[in-house]
């Protein structure tokens, strides 16, 4: 494959800086090695196979998924792969059912309805499926809500031919403040979740494996006790929101989007050509939809579809059209969504080329 | 190709109401044509060739495009395309300079930077590209702000071989409110429109194409003095912004996404599996980020990546895991640009799938 140079590349395009993102990699596994926690990482955020191959390299136990495309796509590079959702509806029970036999697949799930589905097809399929019990430990999204809820549906889950009874597994992604702020949240979140495991153990249902961990909360995971295992998603890249949260520096984050300014003509600001269809429009207290990675103090402060506008008011710096710029979204899950590809880049050189193989639902 | 019921569909899955879509096409070719503007249907909306041929049977005498992606595969169906964003960069330029030569291409811009690369490809390829001056009529987004400005790059594009001076182009992306609101803003357009076309005709540039327009406006283009063009591109779909802005009827809405709840373990909510990653994250002042097609009382509250919660305070409905529903998201756009196809969809029956064949940057 012959890859394009950065000034001749097409604009917006998305860049990972590859030394970064190992740097990343490693600093997430030595984190974890050092408070005995197993790593799934959350394949979410990149959705690119390759990409989850070098998490396994660098110590990861297994991945997780978001969709049925992305178990497909990890199932190709991972033996071990947790769809994180509970799978409801036949066509996506079907498609995970069709996972090579190779691969150990499990879910959460929170209710009878979806466990039962679950149940019959694995049952059809003549296949074995691990179950973890999705609680809610706060953020009121998913999650069986009491201790009795958990055990019941847990005794169910044990009854059930063909599947097999993993544990338990939340998210604690309710908590988005900074670092030092976070720890009264996360003792709730332990609190809520003894009371979970209490209960567990004392109906005979101990959880092998108990998975938590977000990336916000992350170089806090071995400070909520009981959890085994976590699945951070945003650690290879990071991301604006992140680097606000101080959950990386500035310095280390991996990922932008290459833009070129298409416009000069308003004054006090510049246009680029990368809007909502490549960086997304999720809203960060701070304001604004991204920053320039070599100008953090340049925001991206309104997007339409193809176009961003950088405000100028913090920068002395006046950019001329056809300038290129680096621009670090707030989410990088939602804008790596928004790519075909993503371009692996070592010293301002274009060294290879991802696609992002799990997108959407993948050929019909 | 055979194609999945309603029932079985794997979910989410973007529908299109194709009685409604014919309908909505049919109301703004009678509005137009009543009104003598010509009909330049923006296809970043779509993204879908056939789509943008339904179009041109309707009526419109042109299509509009974001990218060199969007303009390649709508060539496949328009003869007379206009990318109405400056073409800057190399890549973009080469694209669309291959574009077959069947291909009458159009471009807007507002710089000298702009036009000289434009004047350059365009020479290289032999190739003859129209031009519009982009004007700023209150947006503050791109487009050249005074009518000094507008006289001074016409000029240029006169002067350029190769290239077409056909004449202006504005966006009024700005007007937002309701119909009945709208009118002192519109008025305001007009007045500065005039001061821009008095000048050019001053200077002997009177533009032969005044192209303007958005879906917001549609209904009140024909107020807009000087305008002989539009290009709304919302319209074949509408969306619940549009519906919120009276511009649609909630009955004219072609466009949801179909989505499954898959948890209803927290009390007074029911969590579907659409989420940022179906229906795009985008605010409106009503808040929520979509509402259902058949209950629009019910409101996604909240969205994650891949599921959307839905508040059940406003209704007695309670949805079981496994049911299905139809969510009309905040900004159709968006949402269908996180699509892989559009169903098709006629009488509760699926009729047709389109890939969205437009998005990103194409086959590498």
């Amino acid at each position: 494959m012959s890859l394009p140079t950065l000034d001749e590349m097409e604009t917006p395009a998305a860049l990972v800086d590859v030394d970064r993102m190992e740097a990343n990699l490693q600093k997430v596994s030595a984190y974890l090695r050092e408070h005995g926690l197993r790593w799934r990482p959350h394949t979410k955020t990149h959705k690119v196979p390759e990409l989850a191959a070098r998490q396994l390299q660098a110590g990861a136990s297994g991945v997780t998924v978001a969709t049925p495309r992305e178990a497909e796509v990890m199932g190709s590079v991972a033996d071990d792969v947790l769809l994180a959702y509970s799978p409801v509806g036949a066509a996506k029970l079907a498609r995970l059912m069709a996972l090579p036999e190779r691969v150990r697949l499990s879910v959460g799930l929170d209710s009878r309805e979806a466990l039962e589905g679950l149940r019959e097809a694995a049952s059809r399929a003549g296949r074995r499926v691990g179950v973890l019990v999705e609680l809610d430990v706060g953020m009121r999204r998913v999650g069986v809500t009491t201790p009795e809820e958990a055990v019941a549906l847990a005794r169910e889950v044990v009854a059930a031919e063909g599947l097999e009874y993993q544990g338990v597994m939340f998210y604690p992604g309710h908590i988005r403040m900074a670092r030092e702020e976070q720890g009264p949240a996360l003792a709730e979140v332990s609190r809520k979740l003894g009371t979970f495991l209490e209960a567990l153990r004392a109906a005979g249902l101990e959880p092998p494996v108990v998975s938590g961990g977000s990336t916000p909360t992350l170089w806090r995971s071995h400070e909520v006790a009981g959890v085994n295992e976590v699945r951070p998603g945003i650690t290879p890249f990071f991301d604006r929101t992140t680097a606000w949260m101080g959950v990386c520096g500035w310095e280390e984050v991996a990922y932008s989007v290459l833009a070129t300014v298409v416009s000069t003509a308003v004054p006090g600001q510049a246009v680029i050509d990368a809007g909502s269809k490549a960086l997304a429009k999720e809203e960060l207290p701070l304001g604004g939809y991204g920053a320039l990675l070599e100008r953090p103090e340049v925001v991206v402060r309104t997007v339409s579809e193809e176009h961003g506008i950088l405000d100028l008011s913090h920068t002395e710096w006046r950019p001329r059209v056809g300038e290129r710029v680096r621009v670090v979204p707030n989410h990088v899950c939602v804008s790596v969504n928004l790519q075909d590809a993503l371009w692996a880049v070592r010293g301002g050189q274009v060294v290879g080329r991802w696609d992002v193989t799990g997108r959407g639902r993948g050929p019909a």
